[in-house]
């Protein structure tokens, strides 16, 4: 018997959730992709819990009508200030980046002491910190703002990026956590930084990067999407279908979209939602 | 006879417009002012020229409604991009922020070269550089992204700030644009870096601030709507009266907004637009 092949919504502000359906694509082959990212609203890092909640809302629902039967909300802003929002509105099984991060921190931290960088709203949210809490860790929150627009600018390696990584790090390392093991990467643009940031952290600190932490819990609540073992069939072996939309230009996500994603994109649709 | 006291409605997607704001304030008090700030949906520099005129064309239509008789679109995006379609549809002048800026380049350039920098929509959409052509001057556009988010996160005066200034110029004064005597401030953020850039820009070169003269533009069209000369009543001497809107967190928009302004801003009211 074939199980039908499961069709993963992911959403995002804009682009920063591609690191997170690079992940799945990865890990998950067996599974279709539906891709929104609201990217006339961006950023949601610098706005209050009722407009992100609002919006991420929204973009459930249109993922849902879109015949996505498991969502994956692929931006920390969203997951830190509306995941149990959508969670309590959805008929699919919803997984954020907050918890996943979470636990791949609590996995391999030996202090027990965590930095983590994101957003103003997701610091402000200290989502990360209960997290942490729960697995019986303590969390520095360091707010980053700086970070996503010196990615979006495509200075990824350059030395102003590493200043700023630099002074962000010494204000997060310290006040009790000099001692901290794990830097967990709360927020999907910053996977494009993991290189600098490792040059830039202490050095025996391991970084998490929740993109992959999260692809590997989506994995975790797949058997029973997934098609069985045995069942080789030409469909399960097809390569995943994507589709894309955006709520603002098409060409910029195709252009912006593939530095994230590392692959080309084809098409993109543009959509309004409910404005 | 007492001709009634104006009010001046001024938009921006978020804070930069408090910029131009406070000009008007100094230039012309004997107006009052309704200032919208569309918080939720900033910034528009990155957006599109479809969401950016729709955008800004519900914001014209909220300030008229809320009994605005002159407009004064204080966001150069908005301007660059949505002048033309919000005059279409206003019941009332609109001025936006490009032209007084290209008027103001031209009054002090001798080589008759100039350099614009502003967002990445404001500088695709090259209307300083058709809007100086009219004035018989040359423009070099150069988009400089960094520039917001860097206000934004208060490094006014950072060596940060100063080493992505020099970047971004070193690239503005060149091909051809060496003996460029006038730097055009296309984006109304960056007034609260004018001693910066001061000291960056080369030394024979005029800042045009265009908060300034978009508000000595907006003074030339008000003799129709400010009290005759003679008319010293106590309506004409009160302070303006300021009424602040803003769709996300009205708390962000007071506290961040103050350092535009320059002054405490006491009220701010929520507001959802359409959507």
């Amino acid at each position: 018997m074939t199980t039908r092949r499961p069709t993963i919504g992911v959403f995002d502000s804009g682009f920063g959730g591609l690191t997170v359906l690079k992940a799945l694509l990865e890990l998950i082959p067996e599974a279709d992709y539906i891709y929104f990212g609201d990217t006339a609203r961006l950023p949601y890092g610098s706005k209050s819990i009722e407009t992100v909640g609002r919006y991420a809302q929204e973009a459930a629902h249109f993922l849902e009508a879109q015949g996505a039967n498991f969502l994956v909300i692929a931006c920390n802003t969203a997951t830190a200030l509306a995941l149990d929002r959508i969670a309590a509105t959805s008929n699919v099984p919803v997984v954020g980046v907050v918890e996943p991060g979470a636990e791949a921190a609590a996995s391999v931290s030996d202090s027990k002491k965590v930095v983590v960088i994101g957003t103003d709203a997701t610091v402000s949210s200290h989502a990360y910190r209960k997290a942490l809490r729960n697995h019986g860790l303590e969390a520095h929150e360091k707010a980053c703002p700086l970070l996503v627009p010196l990615v979006e600018e495509g200075w990824i390696e350059h030395s102003v990026t590493e200043q700023v990584a630099r002074i962000y790090l010494s204000e997060a390392f310290t006040d009790g956590f000099h001692d901290a093991d794990v830097l967990v990467l709360g927020c999907t643009h910053y996977p494009l930084l993991k290189t600098l940031l490792r040059q830039v952290a202490p050095p025996n600190v391991r970084i998490v990067d929740s993109a992959e932490s999260t692809a590997r819990a989506v994995l975790r609540h797949m058997p029973d999407l997934l098609p069985a073992d045995g069942d080789d069939t030409a469909e399960r072996r097809a390569a995943p279908r994507i589709k894309f939309f955006a709520t603002d230009s098409v060409e910029k996500f195709r252009r912006l979209g593939e530095r994230f994603l590392g692959r080309p994109i084809e098409h993109v649709e543009h959509v309004d939602l409910k404005e």
